[in-house]
């Protein structure tokens, strides 16, 4: 394919990935009630929380509108539908799990470069963009280990997972200045997944307090 | 009387039922706040999340505005006189029982279509509507619970609670489509209401998983 | 100094308390992460919950647009630079707890005034301005609380805390409404810092139920 090209179909593979994210998230909001055995509202709540808090963290700091978690037609629902999977399915084994890594390693980097983008696309600066870019990619996890009575992961104890976002975040930013704004979404989810993958499998972590 | 007085005095009735629900639960937060012991600081503090956290998340989630819980003079006054009764009475015994599980019914019922209700007045579709129903409805309840350290009770373990301000929060979508807002009110908080009630009662519950 | 010259250098302290205090709260988050051994990644968002999160919640819950934590260009950098030294510096010590003891208790006032002042001038009442003033005296430390997993102390057993940020924001309020913005702001400052560090001093505490 000429790059024209590939730039042509880049929007329907990130909002692809957008939507995977969601699932994969609301999926993982399940597997936590299922351990906790709570009924279907806590997996259906803990589900909308995994996967659509973040960006609803974001969008509501932002104050530009309401959240795109309740306006666009199909997260709530893609969300429940990951839910309703773990709500039926037990998920693990050594192939879901490395599945799981890499999928959330592009979702990362997918999220921290759409909450960076949103930012800047507000004016608002390099800081904040990093911290909403983060926040978009790790936020909805934080509020469910909250809820459910964790400190979160992110906190420390993780394998980069909070780094990798800002990394991607920090890819979008570099890339979006050069005036390549689709680019730079795709360096961030490069980024993401390849730094939260590598260093989940050589199992590196920021040296802890 | 007839129908047209029954639907005049509808607006006063939902009215007293919206204030009666900041009130008792301001009164429930304030009975948590003695049980753990908080100075008068945490009875406010607990008897304004318990009674106005719903609605505030719901209005910062919507951004149509400043959320009603602080542009409405009598909200967060009544949530307060809430507190100080539970902070001076000791509220329990079988009637109080009985009399706050019914209330405490007919006040999801309501919020749960006023949520509903001002989702669909912006123009979102019927799932953001029931979300946000049931966020007004329990929204204040989990985080007061996540406040003082406990899981959200909504998520398992109890008596079809949120399943009660999901069928309310249907009611109303259902009969305003059908052109009657009003109605659909009054309909939500008979659900709501008879739902909770019953369930109490024979302890239905969701199967948990 | 005459009057009008005092007048006119107030806005100046004013915002160097501000900032101070964002420091300081950026600091304590920090100390806290390194209590609970995080890595850099929670020392970052420990600093920045305690440091920007009741202006952040303040600022959402007003929704007069973005918050001021991620508009102003210096905040989000102070709060990390705060983080950074109790990354580096052990801080403890008889005088950095007297130190802080003062600087914290201005800020409390500052804060309180601030987040009042904003209330009344989106032209909102008296209970909302301490509501918000107290929110963002003591929002940020409540959320810090609730995310590493403590009921925040504001609820019980501590020296006066939120109950000087009500009388500092009812300060301000009262000053205001002479006419005196400025000066009602340093009257906060002065209760504030007054009332916190007295009841420190003295174990004053709210008698709990």
């Amino acid at each position: 394919m000429a790059a024209a090209e590939i730039e042509s179909v880049l929007p329907e593979l990130f909002r692809g990935i957008d939507l995977a994210g969601v699932f994969l998230n609301g999926v993982l909001g399940g597997i936590i009630a299922r351990r906790r055995r709570f009924d279907a509202v806590g997996f259906a709540l803990l589900a909308i929380v995994s996967a659509l808090g973040g960006g609803m963290l974001r969008d509501t700091l932002l104050q530009a509108g309401t959240p795109v978690a309740l306006t666009d037609p199909y997260y709530l629902g893609t969300a429940l539908a990951g839910a309703a999977v773990a709500f039926v399915i037990r998920l693990d084994g050594t192939w879901w799990n490395r599945f799981f890594i890499l999928a959330d390693g592009m979702v990362l980097g997918c999220w921290a470069a759409t909450g960076a983008a949103k930012t800047l696309s507000l004016g608002l600066g390099v800081l904040p963009a990093v911290l909403l870019g983060v926040t978009t990619a790790v936020g909805g996890g934080m509020i469910r280990d909250v809820a459910v009575g964790q400190v979160p992961a992110v906190f420390g104890g993780n394998t980069l997972y909070a780094t990798s976002a800002i990394f991607a975040s920090g890819a979008l930013i570099a890339v979006d200045a050069a005036g390549e704004p689709e680019l730079g979404m795709l360096a961030a989810i490069v980024v993401g997944a390849g730094l939260s993958v590598l260093a989940r499998w050589r199992n590196w972590r920021l040296p802890e307090h």
